[in-house]
């Protein structure tokens, strides 16, 4: 008998007839002989509904308790299904973070997981019955409190609990097919991706791919955990995220899939003195405003000046935060002025098989130069090249990377209303 | 310092301004050097809704999943609440059930409280901040399992905590000014009861006032706490509920009030064998229904047939479960019909000191002569007269008896609008 891990996001479970619908899958799932431990979200739009009465009453709620506030969405939602599950005439039970043993440190509102102790989970499978866990939340021992794992801690949850329970796979559940070559709202002819390595979906979430959680891939990776991704609604298989042994040759395309990003700002530090330490300096004042940097480019000095620019890019909503620290500091840096573009975007082509594959980045760069797309940065990892261009062409630059890499699928992609999520 | 226990119910923490607006009243208390302890409701309708989504997953949710479900709404109030008071500059944390130390029997749906251990109240108190509580739910050590104490569960929940830590007073927060002497809608001059003993109280309370619920009442008097009921919109004292020491002189009005019930129904048997043992045969079957019954009549028989009627009446709801229930043994009981009579009213008259003032039930029935009201069941306690009228002269009942008694104030009640819960 295998063990399945399944995770349901909010929408998979936004109302009493998708709870239905979710819970026949599950039903199917066990009476085809697999024990089933079902990790949920909360409802729908819960969790941004508590935030805002959250709001309401004070503008700065305690974390402590607004962790408490929030977990009252799995809540509904899990005992919603576990009672719709024991209705069907199948033995079900609920439980809650802490009871499912999913123990974190004390940091409310983004707690690390510490330990997953699921006793009780694996005493309700020996006894025949389905359970149901609470994603996003855990319990701190030190503490004694309830403690949340932050955005997209369900799908954490999900692998955390696949890990500790020696799953066979953790199904994420999402309301599109699995993960594509390309974002198929932009490149119609995406296709999907049938196995990708968790290294190489780690870079395409990181580049702007929004089907899982960068943290959940990373706990997946860490923990040699299977994922599948794939439909709620369709029973087709979607995309297995898979860790290769050491030394297993990886017979895949070279080439996974472009991601592109639109939530980034540059920001310019003009002028400044070329002299050694003046980037540590830098990125030391950035780093205590608790921005997120991610591509980074010196211009070649100008010999005579003794000057350089120094770029990098952000997220746009924590632009302000960092120009204002950079500013405060200018006379200790000394640069001459600072400049904002949040006009940018953010192209990644992913690929394990780069490593090993020559002309990579020189077939990139041509394809965008042929459709007349400037490219303003440009970042490599071993598996991966960034690049940026102004926003307006990073949907044409998706495209025509897309198919020059030979990406394009024969038939048009399947989208979704309400893709994405 | 004095520690006081105050409990606010679901139209009390409504929506965010009644949260606030509540959140002064309890740091008020604090400031004013004493400890609080607060429990609370779910806000407004949540628990109907969350009720509501289970019936719309199926028809009979398990009793343990709707716990979980259920216990959600406190989660979320009194979260807010904690986050709120913190806001204000003011140290609060709250407590689910089970961190509070409320442990039940398994009994899911309606518990009993088993023990109260609030050792994190406690400290917390002397860490100088405010304990918020959800009222209404437990934890059984048994299962260890969320448990519900039922409705009206979160007013024991506080007096259950005010015993434990030996609180000076529990206070019930409504939406009424206290205890009256009869429903200030039918009687405009109804008086608000300062002080009433917990054993009058609790006659009232099974007599169909619903400002308090007996289980909590009866926990108080059981344990000693003296509860004051008051309204949330005002800072006027409200009534206090006390338990009179052994010997103390009760020198209170030999009338507390007068009560009545529209939501009961009246089952006529008619004609049974006048044997002994049959009275028995009838009430253990329909004890098995689990229907409450209230006052029970039995006819003189008449001698030439060896036949009597016999009445009782219970909650409407329950008629016709029991009617059901008793048809199916016509044959073995050997009655020849059955009515059921949905409109009549029961009036109930209580005061300790009945007890040593005779003349009570005279003067009560000659009251309702007097208007021409028909009494159609008379059953009596030590401290309470009830009797059963026509529905539609329930009112007027209520108004000759409180005129006849005394208990007629000056002025006319104030009614808020929405009043009683």
């Amino acid at each position: 008998m295998s063990l399945i891990v399944q995770k349901y996001g909010g929408s998979s479970v936004a109302d009493a007839e998708s709870i239905k619908r979710v819970a026949k899958r599950i039903v199917q799932t066990r009476k085809a002989g697999n024990e089933v431990v079902v990790v949920v979200s909360a409802m729908g739009d819960t969790t941004d509904e508590l935030l805002d009465l959250a709001g309401q009453v004070t503008p700065l709620p305690e974390p402590r308790e607004l962790d408490m506030l929030l977990t009252a969405g799995e809540r509904i939602s899990m005992a919603l299904l576990a009672m719709t599950i024991k209705g069907m005439g199948v033995d079900a039970r609920s439980f809650t973070g802490s009871q499912a043993g999913m123990i974190t440190d004390a940091r409310h509102g983004a707690a690390r997981i510490v330990d997953v102790t699921p006793v009780r989970l694996r005493e309700a499978l020996d006894a025949g019955a389905i359970a149901i866990v609470a994603g996003f939340q855990g319990f701190s021992r030190e503490t004694m409190d309830i403690t949340t794992l932050g955005r997209g801690g369900s799908d954490t949850t999900a692998v955390a609990l696949a890990a500790a329970l020696g799953a066979e796979v953790c199904e994420i559940y999402t309301d599109v097919d699995g993960v594509f070559t390309a974002d198929p709202r932009v490149v119609t002819k995406a296709t999907k991706i049938e196995r990708i390595t968790s290294e190489e979906m780690l870079e395409l979430a990181a580049a702007g791919s929004k089907v899982l959680y960068i943290r959940a891939v990373e706990y997946a990776r860490r923990h040699g955990v299977t994922i599948h991704v794939r439909s709620s609604f369709s029973n087709s298989p979607g995309t297995y995220v898979y860790n290769p042994k050491d030394g297993e040759t990886v017979e895949e395309p070279i080439i996974a899939g472009v991601a592109a990003d639109l939530n980034e700002a540059k920001i310019t530090i003009v002028d400044v003195p070329d002299i050694p330490g003046k980037a540590a300096e830098i990125f030391t004042l950035v780093a205590t405003t608790g921005a997120n940097i991610d591509m980074i480019v010196q211009n070649v000095s100008a010999a005579a000046t003794g000057r350089t620019d120094i770029s990098f890019t952000l997220p746009k909503a924590e632009g302000l935060r960092v120009m204002q620290a950079l500013e405060t500091q200018k006379d200790r840096i000394g640069f001459s002025t600072l400049q904002f573009d949040d006009q940018i975007g953010k192209l990644a082509l992913v690929g394990a098989g780069m490593r090993t594959n020559a002309g990579v980045s020189a077939k990139l760069f041509t394809a965008l130069y042929e459709a007349g797309i400037n490219i303003e940065m440009i970042s490599t990892s071993e598996i991966r090249i960034s690049v940026v261009t102004r926003a307006d062409t990073i949907n044409d630059a998706v495209r025509v990377v897309h198919t020059a890499f030979g990406l394009d699928g024969e038939q048009d992609a399947v989208v979704y209303a309400g893709t994405g999520r």
